[in-house]
C-alpha cells in the first residue's frame, strides 16, 4: 500500500512550500512511512480527491482520505501505533493543540506578511493572479505594500514574540523534550515555509530558535533539506 | 508518610497566593495526595528547610526535598506512577515546558504589574516593606504608578495575547485535552494568583478562557475554591 500526500507547490512541482503540508511531510518521516507526493497548485486544491473546497495537505492511505495536518498526525499515530509516536499519548495531543494555536497566531501572520510577495513569485502566471486577488482583498492593499519595510521594527517585535519558544529550547533540545514530536514539526514548518520561498532572514545567528531549526532540518535523513533554501 | 508543602502567604496563613505554589497544590490534588501546608512569608522563604536562598514551593516527601513547581510535578509523576499522570508521558513533559514558558512570559508580567499593589496589600507590615523595596527597585517607580491605569488599553492587549489559549480551548475542554493535566495547572495558577489577591477582573464573561478557569476551580473537589476570591 502506497501512501499519497497532496502538497501545495508553485511553478516548481519539486518544491512544496506550504507550512501545513510540511507538517504532514515531517509527520510521515517521523513514522518512517514513505509516500508518493502529489503536487497541486493553489487553483487545483479545491478539487483534490473530488473534494469541493478542500484544503491541503490531504493524505490518502488506501481508502482513507484524511484532510488537515493535525488530523493527519492524529490518524498516523492511531493507524501506525507501533511506529514512533508523534504525540506521545493523549495528553501530548492536547498540549500540542496549544502549540499549534500559538504558532498559528504568532508566527504565521508575521511570515504571511513579510514574505507575501516572495510566495507570489514562486507561483505560475495563473496562480499569481489567483493569489494576488485573494490576498489583496484580505489585506486591503497591494502585496508590494504589505511586504514593504519588513527589515524595520516589525522584525524586532517578531523576535521578541518567540521568547516562549526560546526559553523552552534553552531547557531542552526539542519542543517535544529530548526527542522531536509533532509539536516541533508544527513550528518548524512555519520557518520552513519562509526558508523555501524567501531569502529574508528572521532568526539571528546564535538564537536558540535558529539552532533548533537547524537540528530539525537534519531530522529523518535531512527530510527538511530535501528542498533547498530560496 | 505525610507530604508537606511550603507555600507563600501574606497576613492570612490560610490564603496561599503564589502562582508557583498553586501549581504544586493542584499537582498534589491531581495525584490524590494529601499534604500538610507549611505557610511562609516572603521574608521566610530563603531559609525554608535550611536552604540558603530557596524559592517556594518546596515539597517534602520523607527525606526527599524538591524545589520548583515543575520539578515537583516531574517528581510526583515518577514517585507515584500508579496515580493519574500529570504529563501523560515524556512527550507531555516537553510540550508542557513550552506552555510554562508561554504562561510565564505572557500572563505573569501582566498580572505582576496590574496587581502589584494588591499583592503588597495582602502582606503584613514587615513583608510590605521588603516587597516594596524589591519591586520598586525592579520597576524603577512606585508600586502605585505601576498599577495605575490598569483599566486602560493594556487590558485589551492582554486579552488579545490569550488568543492561542482561547483557540485551543475552543477545540478541547482543557489544555491537556479532554482531561486536565499539569499544563492546565500552570496557566490556571496565574489566574488563581490574581483571583486571590485582587478584585480586578481581566476575563470577560463568555470568554472560553473564563469558562475553562471556572472548570479548573471545580476540579479535585473544588481545590481551587478552597481559598475564596479577594
Amino acid at each position: 500500500m502506497v501512501l499519497a500526500l497532496y502538497e501545495l507547490v508553485g511553478r516548481d512541482s519539486q518544491r512544496p512550500f506550504s507550512p501545513h503540508c510540511w507538517k504532514a511531510r515531517l509527520a510521515l518521516a517521523h513514522k518512517g512511512l514513505s509516500f508518493e507526493s502529489r503536487p497541486v497548485s493553489f487553483t487545483e486544491v479545491a478539487s483534490v480527491e473530488n473534494g469541493t473546497g478542500r484544503t491541503v495537505p490531504v493524505l490518502c492511505d488506501g481508502d482513507e482520505v484524511v484532510q488537515d495536518s493535525f488530523a493527519i498526525a492524529l490518524y498516523l499515530d492511531r493507524a501506525y501505533p507501533d511506529r514512533p509516536s508523534l504525540f506521545g499519548g493523549e495528553a501530548g495531543e492536547g498540549v500540542t493543540r496549544f502549540v499549534e494555536s500559538w504558532s498559528q497566531r504568532t508566527i504565521h501572520p508575521y511570515i504571511a506578511s513579510v514574505a507575501i510577495l516572495d510566495i507570489h513569485d514562486v507561483l505560475d502566471e495563473e496562480n499569481r493572479a489567483f493569489f494576488r486577488a485573494k490576498r489583496e482583498a484580505a489585506f486591503g492593499r497591494p502585496l508590494e505594500a504589505v511586504q514593504d519595510g519588513r527589515e524595520a521594527e516589525k522584525l524586532a517585535a517578531f523576535r521578541r514574540s518567540l521568547e516562549p519558544l526560546r526559553a523552552a529550547l534553552q531547557k531542552q533540545s526539542f519542543i517535544g523534550g529530548a526527542e522531536p514530536r509533532f509539536a516541533d514539526y508544527i513550528v518548524f514548518s512555519a520557518f520552513q515555509w519562509l526558508r523555501i520561498v524567501s531569502t529574508f532572514q528572521v532568526l539571528e545567528v546564535g538564537d536558540p530558535v535558529a539552532d533548533w531549526f537547524e537540528r530539525c532540518l537534519d531530522l529523518h535523513g535531512g527530510e527538511g533539506r530535501s528542498v533547498s533554501a530560496a
